[in-house]
Parts: structure tokens; C-alpha cells; sequence
């Protein structure tokens, strides 16, 4: 058996070493000529100031959650080993959100100077550089979840039993420990990055009356920081968070389901196993990813992609029929269902957001239309768009849930129709090494881009890297479709868990009883509705505060620094990343502590009432978040459309009706729609993690 | 026993000689000089052709689902006797509508003529029409279910029982055929009057250049025949629903829970009692309601409602305490409680909109400056707002919940508990008939000052109908905000008779188990959650589409009509009322057929994960119905501050941004948001009329 944790150790050591082989295969690469390489350092710097800044934050709220921790009654699944791998989880989590961004911001100006030879060679550079972020979260994140599952659960317990609930309860800090980093990098950092780019926007263009990616403009830079912080760092810490959060929970579940019988520790490692091959798999997925032209990018992405799903359904196909013995009852086929069937919903999830939100569609060229009546109309069909997008992916959400519930509930076993949701949840995640290297790839063709307009670089330099960034806004936005996707999953496992675990806490026979007729659950399933809305608020409201913050430095550095106009002068841009930076952290405090407080307040009232809370944080949540990206990828892409000649194109009064839409959508897309992911993940990680504080 | 029953139908009748002593004062008024007079003639004439269009479809409905229940098997409540129930609940709900609408616009044109004498007469006649639509609705409702009790509920069942819950089954019919006209009054007419609104805008201001409200505009006379149909017919029917599907819900709950008891039957006699003291209750109120000057119109409604409120709850308390005698253990005191913790909330609601949503408030005022910096911020912080003013509400509906089921959760009674929420919902419904009529006044008031604009009247006319108007926007969003409180309440109460019942069906101990772990009741709760978002977008692109229909129309009018433009001709009002009509209810069928067919067709699956799907709408249908009529609200008020000299004023750019986040609010403050409490009641009230084809 524990070969088997050895074997997913050094899975997890492959992705690392790809990475750290990716990373120094990018540094080696031309960085261009000394204009490119200035501009790029102001980059690397504000970004690396931002996580230092964010970082020095969360050191304190660390301190102080996992101080608690450590003084908790350690009897119930807290105390020390809780903190330890809390603060483990946090490190872990922002190392890999560090070096991927270290990495990105590094492979953008590579990206621009490759794309002076070839479009392939670009290609290669950005897509190699969102695979280092890939391979590094899921190496860092295997590698913790494995580590502390050796120290904590393998060793026999009092009752000579290996693999406990109670003592996978100790490996869950680690989860915990990346929801903290999740919460910061995600919502702060999408706070930062659209508080920057409408501060930047507003002055600028509005204002100064000078255009996008001007190097005289102080917010530019930290306009190119926030991709980087929000979309690589941010989107990287949310997924750390999924895959550690579904494949801990599948452990847990998989350990109170069958608990009294033979061979239970095979369920509480086949998620192990199941990542471990998906590394594998997603490296193997990467080779195929090679686009001769300009057509085949996306296609070269998604074919790469593919690949990976089918090795890592083989992958779980061996595991299940051959290498694991489970308990009686459990047929490996059963349990290679479920698992498929989260993969395959993954991917689907991510084709209906294309959908919604590709130029291609329907929907994108109905809202474009529909911005030759004004912005009103542009904004009513956006909404109705995003909200009409809910039904799909959630339907198949439902789908994966029937399907992994209902192929692994065997008779007699209380908890085995959860177990197979929850390792569906890991089915769907286990290519992550290479669906977030997709999802990565776009902010740095979108950097690149930005880097080639500032360094003046040949047209077709320019063009080059627009194709690449075209391409990265569609899988921006399926990453973001398969990110909910896989919160809801994590969410919906980890919320099963927190039944079991409160069954047992309580004495209760089985899992916890969520009636709904109870007034208790009812009341919990109106307060946990609430949530998604107040947080999406304030997130929206943050970034209006946090970009007024930006618009007042940017004015008083035109005003004060003198041939800043006329480029003899040179902008202030740290202080602006600076201004950026403290405004975000703070905007983001407040729904930061509701995000922790209300399940902690609203689990001393009730166990019940916090579960009602969040089944209806996790169904509202679900809604909202797919509502939000969806009508802001669409709105982004329908401007997209008209700038590219339709209706009217660019400087049309069309175009500046869509304009509005597409600034209405900036916070939707990336600040309150991804929020929603950390709320309900974060706030069902700390229901279970501190439910010994409520029984 | 049998007395009180006899005493609620005669309170029912006062209120229906009320309204009718009301009308022929209304009527009796001077309609103006014969300019005043052709114009209401065609307001009148459009808003019977709409309402009898509407009635035709719904006729085509009635006898389908009619024929449907009295084909189905008698013995669990269905068959012939609920049909009749269905029929008489559809009848008496559309004759209110008709007679309230028939009435306010006879009301408009006498409101203007009186306004030329003075603020206090024009008030008085406005108001009046107001509570004609008001004691028409509580009036018809309580003698329907008194009837319907009457003939099913009163007599000895075989085993010799009175008002049993199977008998009361039956009566529900009444609350389902109610239900089908709220469907199309509400959902239809909230198209309508946003499409004649849009349409009529676009074509005439936009394109034609001439203003609002001119007569030259064939759309004018739809615009204004959408307030009547939309907001006085319409929202009479959604709390015609409400207060119907409140009372039978308690009256079952109160069946079920105290079924052996001694004295059951006056808890099932008690909502009827409630409900017909606050009919005398309401009518005492509306003495109260006298304004000397402009700044007294809001207070006198206030205080109209005010004293309502404390009469109906002193009369409670008599019910309570002296006349019912209840089963042992059940003190009337605790009835009282959970009876005025309704009411109180209700008001509660109302005083939490009206600061989101008021011209004094905090948030409106924030988004009127917003428009300082263009429609996108506009738009943010509109929709910040009303995510925001998600909390409060449905706080105090939590409060209310937690209040009633506490203080009437009695010792070994199950179901006693979800009695007191169901008779909270009563309480807070008890006072209908003033709070409908003071909501219903303002469409009066706004068709008024209509009238006077089109006639030509004098300035000083139009400045007295637009203080009436003022006043009336902010009792349209009250009562708004009453109505989503209303319908969550009695959309509980029916969700609570749905698991009672389901659990005697099923032959379970107790109600119906939905416990979220079942993966069923999950599954039920996240398509529950997608309904809201899915009507919610149909909705709002059948305003669209239906716009689009009208804006070809006018344009027809305009180009074929020869000398229209300089008053020679006459515009065809009636084909574009005609239009509109047919292009509002065609596109309501699919978002009215998803309200009924996706309860039937998930509980044909299960019942479980039916009861899943019904919390699932009511959590996200609830929030969504808040944010988008608060947020419509918002928008409104913030364009009309603009317009009142503050940011610039009418004609700035800040005024333009502030009319795009008024134009994206209309359809979510009129149709959409609306829209959505019948969804949530309908759901409900499908799943207990249909229960017996699930099992």
C-alpha cells in the first residue's frame, strides 16, 4: 500500500522537475533588446512587489488562524498537526503561485521576441510557461497532500487502524492552509488587476487622451502587473485549492464510508493515484500541443488537452481494474465511472462556455448586435446571456453528481454514492497540470502583446501575438467555466464531508441530517444565499474603490513629475503598483472575514443551520459565479467582435456602447465571478476544519 | 365554528361592497372636458382589449389543465371538485384584475381633473382606485377559499372528521387556478408594459425626436395601458396568489399537524379569521389617509397602513386569546406572536426598500454620482446595489421564520413549528387590502399626470399629479419589496404543505425527509437554482422581442399614415396595443411553461429531489427577485435625482449614462424580478396539486 504513496511522491517530484526544465528552457531564450527588457523588469518587479506585499499580509492572518489551530483541543482534528499543515498548505500554495508568476512574467518578453522569428516559437514560449505554473501547483500540491498523509494518517492510530477519518482530519489543514492563499491571491488579486486597469483606463485614455499600453501612462505597468497577479497567480491559488480540497475530502469520505472494512485503504488512495497518473498524463498531453499556423492554435490546445484526458482515464482504468483491491462490493469499474465521468464533464463544461462567450457563437454575436440600439440594450441581452449560461454547465454539473453517485452507492455502505461524487471531483482535476497551462498561457500571450506595442516592435510582431492572445481569451474563459466547475465539485465533497464528519462529532447514526423542513436548515439555506450576492457587491464595489485610489496617483504624477507628457520625464509606475496594491488588500478584508466569520458564527448557533448555509452558498454561488463570467466573457468578446470590423467597428458609436458592456464585465469576469469559487470552497474548509468548535 | 366561517365570508363581502361603494364614487367625478375624456377612452379600451386577449389564452389554459384534474384520480385531491375549486380561483383572481384595471383607468382621468382643483382631491380620487383593487382582491379571495372550505372542508368526511387535510386539498384548486392568472398577468403583463414602454421610447424619442407621452406617438396609449395592465392587474393577481396560497397553506399545515387534536379545527379557522379582520382592519386604515400638502401625500399612506397594521393585530389578538379555543398546549399567545411578527416584518421589508430604492437614500444617491464617470460605473454600482440590498430582506425573513417556528414549536407536535411561519405569512398578508391599494395608487397617479400632459392641461395640473407620481414611484417599490416577502413567505408555507403531504402519501412517519446528502435532494436543489436565472433571462429578452415587434409597427405608422406627424392624422393606438398584446403573451409561453412542467417532470423522477428543486427556487428566486427589483429601483431614482438639478441635470452626459442603467432596470425591475415571485409560488402550489401523480 504504501508503495503506492511513494509512487504518487515521485509523480509529484516529476511535475516539479518538468517544471523547474520548462522554467529553465524559457530563460534561456532570447529576452529581446534592452527596451523589452526594461519594460519587462518594471513588470516582474510590480508583480513580485504585489505578492510580496500580499504575502506579508497573509503571514499575519496565518499567524493568527493557525495559532488558533495550534491551541484548538487536538482530540477532534485540530491543535498542532492541523497548523503544521496549515502553514504548509499556505506555502506551498504561494510557491507555486510565486514561481509561476516569476516564471510568466519572464516568458512574456521571450514570448515577444520569439514571435519576431515564428508564430510556433512564440507558441511555444507562452504555452511552456503556463505549463511550469501547471506542473507546479500540481506537483507542490501532491507532494504536500502525500507528505502530510505519510506523517499524519499511514502510521497506525490507538485502535491499530491506518488511514482514519480523525486523522485525515490533520491533512486537511493543508487544504485549508491553500484556501487562505486562495482567498488573498483570487480576491485580492482580482481586485488588483481591474483596479489597475480601470484606473489606468480612466485617466489615460479619458482623461490624457493618450492610448492603451502607453509607457508614459504610470498605470501601464501596473495594468500588465494584474494580468499576472490575477490571472496566473490568482487562477493558479483557486485551483491549487480544488485539487487539494477534492482529492483530501475523496480521502476522508472515502475513509468513513468504509470504515470497518477490508481493504478501505485503497479508496483513501486511489484519489492519490488517480492525480499522480493525471501528472503523468498532462505531460504526455503537452507534447501534442504544436500549431503550424495561426488556425491551429486552439486546436493544438484542445488536442493537447484530449490527450491528456485519455491517458489519464487509462491511467485510472489501471488502477482500478488491476493495481487497487477494494472492498467487497466495489468493483473497479464502478469507481473508473465516476471518475471518467468528472473528466469528461470538465471538458464539456469548458465546450458550453466556449459557447456562451467564443466570437463564434450565437449569444456573442446576438449582444454585438443588439449594441446598434445603445448600451442599454448591449447590457440587458449580456445579463440575460450570463444568466441564461447558468443552465448548461450546472446541468451537467447534476449530471456528473447522478451518475458518480449513482454507479459507486452499493448497497449497505452509507457514504459510497458520496465517495464517488467526490472522486469524480478528482476525475475532473486530474489533468490540471495541463488544462491550467492552457488557462496560464493567455495572460502571457496578453503581456507579450502589451510588451510589443510598448517596445514598438514591427507590426507583425504585433499580429502575431494578437493571434496567440485571441486564442488565450477563449481558453481564459473555458479555464474559467472548468475552475467552477471543479469549485462546485470540491465544494460539493468537501460539504459531504463535513456531513460525515458532523455525524460522527454529534454520535449521530450516519451523516448529519440536513433536513430542509427543519426551520434550522431553511434559515441556514437563506443566509448561505445571501452570501454569494453581498460578496459579489462588495468585490464589484472594491474595485470601483481601489481604481478611484489609482485614478488619484496616476492624475498627480501627470501633474507633478515634470516631461512626463512629452517622455523626457519618467512615470512613477512602483508607487502606482504600490497604491494598487495596499488599496486591493484592504478592499479585500471585509469579504475576506465574512467569507470566514459567517460559517464559524452560524456553526456555534447550529451544525445544521451552517450546513443549510452552505448548500445554499454552494447552489447560489454555483449560479452566480457562472452567471458573472459568462455575460463578462461574452460582453468582452462582442466589443472584440466590433473591433474587428462588425457592426461599424472601432471608434463606431456602436463600439461605444459595447465598450460599456465590456467595462461592466471587467469585475464580473475577473474579480466577483471567480471570488465566488474561494466562498464556497473556503467556507465549507473551514465548516469542517472547525467543526470541533461546534459540537 | 361553522359561525366564524360565516363571519369571514360576510367580512369578505364588506370588502367587496367596499370597493363597489368606491367605484361609484369614483365614477361619479367630473372626467374632464372631451379631449381628457377620448384619451382615457382609449387607455380604457386598450387595457379590456389587452386584458381580454390575455383572458382568451387563458381561457385555452384553464379548460387543459382544468379537464387534466378533473380527469385524475378523486381520492388524493384532485378530480372534479378541485377543478371547479381551479376554475372559481382562476374566475375570481381575473375578475379582480379586471375590475381593479376597469377601475384605475376611469381613475386616471377624474385624478387629473380633480388635481386642476386641488393636491387633496386628486389624492383622494387616486387613492380611492387604489383601495377599489385592493378590497376587490382580499374581498373575492376570502370568499373563494371561505366557499370552497364551506363546500369541501366543513362537512363530515367518511371517517366522520371535519377539515381534513384531504379535504382541503381540494380547496387548494382555488390557489392553483389563482396561481394561472397571476402566470399570465404578472409575466405577460410585465412584457407588455415594458415592451410598449421600450418600444414606444425608441421609435418616438429616439427616431422621431418627438417627447414622451405625445399623442402623435401611436405607441403613447400602449405605454400608458401597460401601467394599468402591468402594475395594477398584475400585481394584483401576484398578491391575489400570495394571499390565497397563504391562508389554504395554513389551513393545511394546521390539518396535518394537530390532526388527533381536540380543537384542530380552529387552527385551520384561524388564517380565515386573520385574514378577515384585516379586511376590517384595512378598511379602518384607509380613513387614515388624508394629506393637506405635498409633503404629507407619503406620511398619510404610511399612517393609513400604520393604524391598518395595529388594528389587524389587535384584532388577531382577540382571535387568540378570547374567541378560538385551541388543542392543549397550544397558547394564543404564541399564535399572536408568530401572527404580528408577520405583519411587522412586512413593514420591515418596506422600510429596508425604500431606503435602497429611495431618492434620499444613501445608495441612490452613490449611483446618481457614479454617473458622473459614465454608464459603465453607473451600471457597476446599480447592480452593487441591488446584490447588496439582498441582505436585509431576506434577514428579516430568516427573523421571522426563526420567531414564528420557535415561539409555536410545540413538545411532540410535529408540524407545529412550520404552522407558526405559514400563519406569519398570514399576518403579514392580513392587511392587503390597504397595501395593495396604496401600491396600486401610483400607476393611477403616473397615468394621471399622463393625461395631463396630453390634454394640454395647465403646468400647475401636471406639477400636482407629478408629486402624486413621486410618491407613487416609492410605494411601487415597497410594495415591490412587500410582494418578493409575501410570496417567500407563502411560497414556505406550500413548500412546508408539499413535504407534510408527500410524507401521508408516501405512508412515511412525518413529512418528507429532504435531506441535502441525498445526492437526490442536491440534484433538485441546484435545477431549483437554475430555474430563477433561466426565467429570469427569458424574461428580459421576451421584453426585447416584443419591443422589437412594437418599434416595426410604429415605424409602419409613421411611414403610412399620412399626416401624422402634424396632428392630421390619427395614430392607430389600438393595433399597436394589439400588437403588443399578442407579442407578450406568445412570448411568455415558454418561461410559463417551464414554471409548471419542470415541477411535474422532476417529480414524476422523484419527490425528493422535486423538494430539492422547490428550496433551490425559492433560495435563488428570492435573491434574484430582491436584486433585480432593488436594483431597478435604484436606477430609476437615480436617473429622476439627475433629472431633478443634482450632477449636471436633464440633458448632460450624466444624465444620458443615468437613463442607460434606468433602461437595463425596467425589464429588471418590471418584468423579470417581478416575474419571479410567481415562479416560486407557482412551482410550489403545481408540486401540491400534482402530488398524487408522484407517487
Amino acid at each position: 500500500m504504501d508503495s503506492s504513496l511513494y509512487l504518487a511522491a515521485a509523480c509529484a517530484a516529476v511535475a516539479i522537475v518538468f517544471a523547474l526544465v520548462k522554467f529553465s528552457a524559457i530563460i534561456k531564450k532570447d529576452a529581446g533588446d534592452s527596451t523589452m527588457q526594461d519594460i519587462a523588469r518594471q513588470v516582474q518587479e510590480g508583480a513580485a512587489a504585489f505578492l510580496k506585499t500580499e504575502y506579508k499580509w497573509l503571514a499575519v492572518f496565518v499567524v493568527i488562524v493557525g495559532g488558533l489551530i495550534a491551541l484548538s483541543d487536538a482530540e477532534n482534528g485540530l491543535g498542532g498537526k492541523t497548523a503544521i499543515a496549515f502553514v504548509a498548505g499556505a506555502c506551498a500554495s504561494g510557491i507555486a503561485g510565486y514561481f509561476g508568476m516569476h516564471t510568466a512574467t519572464r516568458a512574456a518578453v521571450r514570448t515577444t521576441q520569439a514571435a519576431r522569428a515564428s508564430l510556433t516559437e512564440a507558441l511555444g514560449v507562452a504555452f511552456s510557461s503556463g505549463i511550469v505554473m501547471g506542473m507546479s501547483v500540481v506537483g507542490l500540491a501532491l507532494m504536500g497532500v502525500v507528505g502530510f498523509t505519510l506523517m499524519y494518517a499511514a502510521p497506525e492510530n490507538a485502535d491499530g487502524v491506518r488511514f482514519s477519518a480523525d486523522s485525515l482530519n490533520h491533512v486537511l489543514g493543508f487544504s485549508f492552509g491553500a484556501s487562505s492563499i486562495a482567498l488573498f491571491s483570487r480576491v485580492g488579486g482580482g481586485i488588483f488587476t481591474k483596479a489597475a486597469d480601470v484606473g489606468a483606463d480612466l485617466v489615460g485614455k479619458v482623461e490624457a487622451g493618450i492610448p492603451e499600453d502607453d509607457p508614459r501612462n504610470p498605470g501601464t505597468i501596473a495594468d500588465n502587473v494584474g494580468d499576472n497577479v490575477g490571472d496566473v497567480a490568482g487562477m493558479g491559488a483557486d485551483l491549487f485549492e480544488s485539487y487539494v480540497g477534492s482529492i483530501i475530502a475523496t480521502m476522508i469520505l472515502g475513509s468513513f464510508a468504509f470504515a470497518d472494512k477490508e481493504n478501505m485503504s485503497s479508496l483513501v488512495l486511489l484519489p492519490l493515484g488517480v492525480a499522480a497518473l493525471g501528472i503523468l498524463a498532462s505531460i504526455i498531453g503537452t507534447y501534442f500541443v504544436k500549431a503550424k499556423d495561426e488556425a491551429h492554435i486552439s486546436s493544438a490546445l484542445h488536442f493537447g488537452v484530449t490527450v491528456a484526458s485519455i491517458a489519464a482515464i487509462v491511467g485510472s482504468a489501471v488502477l482500478c481494474m488491476v493495481v487497487f483491491t477494494f472492498p467487497e462490493g466495489v468493483e473497479g469499474w464502478r469507481l473508473l465511472v465516476a471518475i471518467a465521468s468528472g473528466t469528461i464533464i470538465g471538458i464539456l463544461i469548458g465546450k458550453v462556455t466556449e459557447y456562451y462567450t467564443g466570437s463564434d457563437g450565437k449569444p456573442v454575436k446576438n449582444i454585438a448586435a443588439q449594441s446598434e440600439t445603445g448600451a442599454a440594450t448591449n447590457i440587458i441581452h449580456g445579463l440575460a446571456t450570463g444568466m441564461e449560461s447558468v443552465a448548461a454547465p450546472v446541468l451537467l454539473i447534476a449530471l456528473a453528481i447522478f451518475v458518480s453517485y449513482n454507479v459507486c452507492q452499493i448497497e449497505g455502505v452509507d457514504g459510497s454514492g458520496v465517495y464517488g461524487v467526490a472522486i469524480a471531483a478528482v476525475g475532473m482535476l486530474s489533468t490540471l497540470g495541463i488544462t491550467l497551462g492552457v488557462d496560464a498561457y493567455g495572460p502571457v500571450a496578453d503581456n507579450a502583446g502589451g510588451l510589443a506595442e510598448m517596445a514598438k516592435l514591427p507590426k507583425e510582431v504585433r499580429e502575431r501575438t494578437d493571434a496567440l492572445d485571441a486564442v488565450g481569451n477563449t481558453t481564459a474563459a473555458i479555464g474559467k467555466g472548468f475552475a467552477i466547475g471543479s469549485a462546485a465539485l470540491t465544494a460539493l465533497a468537501l460539504f459531504s464531508a463535513y456531513c460525515s464528519r458532523a455525524g460522527k462529532e454529534l454520535d449521530l447514526e450516519g451523516s448529519l441530517l440536513l433536513d430542509i423542513n427543519n426551520h434550522k436548515v431553511m434559515i441556514g439555506l437563506l443566509l448561505g444565499g445571501i452570501l454569494p450576492f453581498l460578496f459579489s457587491a462588495l468585490t464589484m464595489r472594491a474595485v470601483g474603490n481601489a481604481a478611484s485610489e489609482m485614478v488619484n496617483e496616476i492624475r498627480r504624477q501627470f501633474r507633478e513629475i515634470p516631461g512626463i507628457m512629452d517622455g523626457t520625464g519618467k512615470p512613477d509606475a512602483a508607487r502606482c503598483i504600490k497604491i494598487s496594491t495596499d488599496g486591493s488588500l484592504k478592499q479585500m478584508i471585509l469579504p475576506g472575514l465574512i467569507a470566514i466569520i459567517a460559517p464559524i458564527a452560524v456553526g456555534m448557533w447550529s451544525p445544521y443551520a451552517l450546513g443549510g448555509m452552505l448548500a445554499g452558498a454552494l447552489v447560489c454561488g454555483i449560479m452566480m459565479a457562472i452567471f458573472m463570467a459568462n455575460a463578462g466573457g461574452a460582453w468582452d468578446n462582442a466589443k472584440k467582435l466590433i473591433e474587428s470590423g462588425a457592426h461599424g467597428g472601432k471608434g463606431s458609436d456602436y463600439h461605444a456602447a459595447a465598450v460599456v458592456g465590456d467595462t461592466v464585465g471587467d469585475p464580473f469576469k475577473d474579480t466577483s465571478g471567480p471570488s465566488l469559487n474561494i466562498l464556497i470552497k473556503l467556507m465549507t474548509v473551514v465548516a469542517v476544519v472547525f467543526l470541533p468548535w461546534f459540537v
